[in-house]
């Protein structure tokens, strides 16, 4: 799942994982600052600069990307654990990560999210008020760079209304599931 | 949406019809001999076999095909009708008729319905009770090698318990609706 800030993706994806049992979310690692509403380990595992080059130079991420002078990364051994337990895994991740995992020929499914229009990805950015304007011109002028790779996605969810879009992103899991490819194991099985 | 004989594919066809205001069915032409229960212009246009050769010179069928020595077809103008009036279309065509419309490059979803295991098969052909056992025999043997074409839908649906499999359908349709090349132009509206 891939989202310019301020389409929602945060709240979104809490939402989907309250609501689908077989999903968990792998919690990325990020050397940005916590924020206050934030918990180390629960949001994000906050690691030092120097913590996270180690982990880039030992091959422990999947993908990681730098966005607004911070790091952030997803360890393949999380996705690997939860996946051995029988689990779907949501990955919050930025364009530039998306990129890599296509590179990585995983069985992954790329959602891109967007917000309704381009004023309410405003509004919400200037509603988190965290940020300076300068901060959320950057961030608006970043979003709309990143809206033009949706079309890399496989799928685009529209975030109007929350429950709608979760309800979207409930039918493409339910959905991926029945993929010929994954299913075909199980039809082989019936001997056919 | 394909299936062999016995799958269930036509009580899942009616139960998703019920259940989805946006779906249309796009009545089959047939040569064969009508059911008890069926009726002339709601489960089949029921036509002689030289009217059907009429509709194939004319090119008025999208997909037809041979099977069991009846005719079965689909007309062109009758999905293009649906389809501008904002439905999605379901087509209940045979493995022959899915890959004609494969070639014609419609922007079409390939389904492709199974049953549990071929047991419960063989026991749904035996109680629909209008066949004699050989005619079953033959339609077990042809089910097996329909079956082996699955691979080459976009989704397999195991029709085992009848709501699930209505509401894995379900799924399937919300989420092509998300499907990226289908969302591109309203982002592209967005002004990004």
């Amino acid at each position: 799942m891939s989202a310019p800030s301020g389409a929602g993706k945060t709240t979104l994806g809490r939402s989907l994982l309250e609501r689908e049992a077989g999903l968990q979310h792998s919690i990325s690692y990020t050397t940005r600052a916590m924020r206050s509403a934030e918990q180390d380990g629960v949001d994000y595992h906050f690691v030092s600069r120097e913590d996270f080059q180690r982990m880039i130079d030992k091959g422990e991420f999947v993908e990681w990307a730098r966005v607004h002078d911070n790091y952030y990364g997803t360890c393949l051994a999380d996705i690997e654990r939860l996946c051995s337990q029988g689990h779907d895994v949501l990955l919050d991740i930025d364009v530039q990560g998306a990129e890599q995992l296509r590179a990585r020929g995983l069985d992954a499914v790329f959602i891109f999210i967007v917000p309704p229009d381009m004023e309410v990805l405003h509004q919400r950015l200037q509603k988190r008020d965290t940020d300076p304007p300068e901060v959320i011109a950057t961030r608006v002028k970043n979003a709309r760079q990143e809206m033009q790779q949706a079309s890399r996605y496989d799928y685009i969810v529209i975030n109007d209304k929350l429950d709608e879009a979760v309800q979207t992103m409930h039918a493409i899991i339910k959905a991926e599931h029945s993929r010929a490819q994954r299913v075909m194991p199980k039809v082989r099985r019936l001997g056919v």
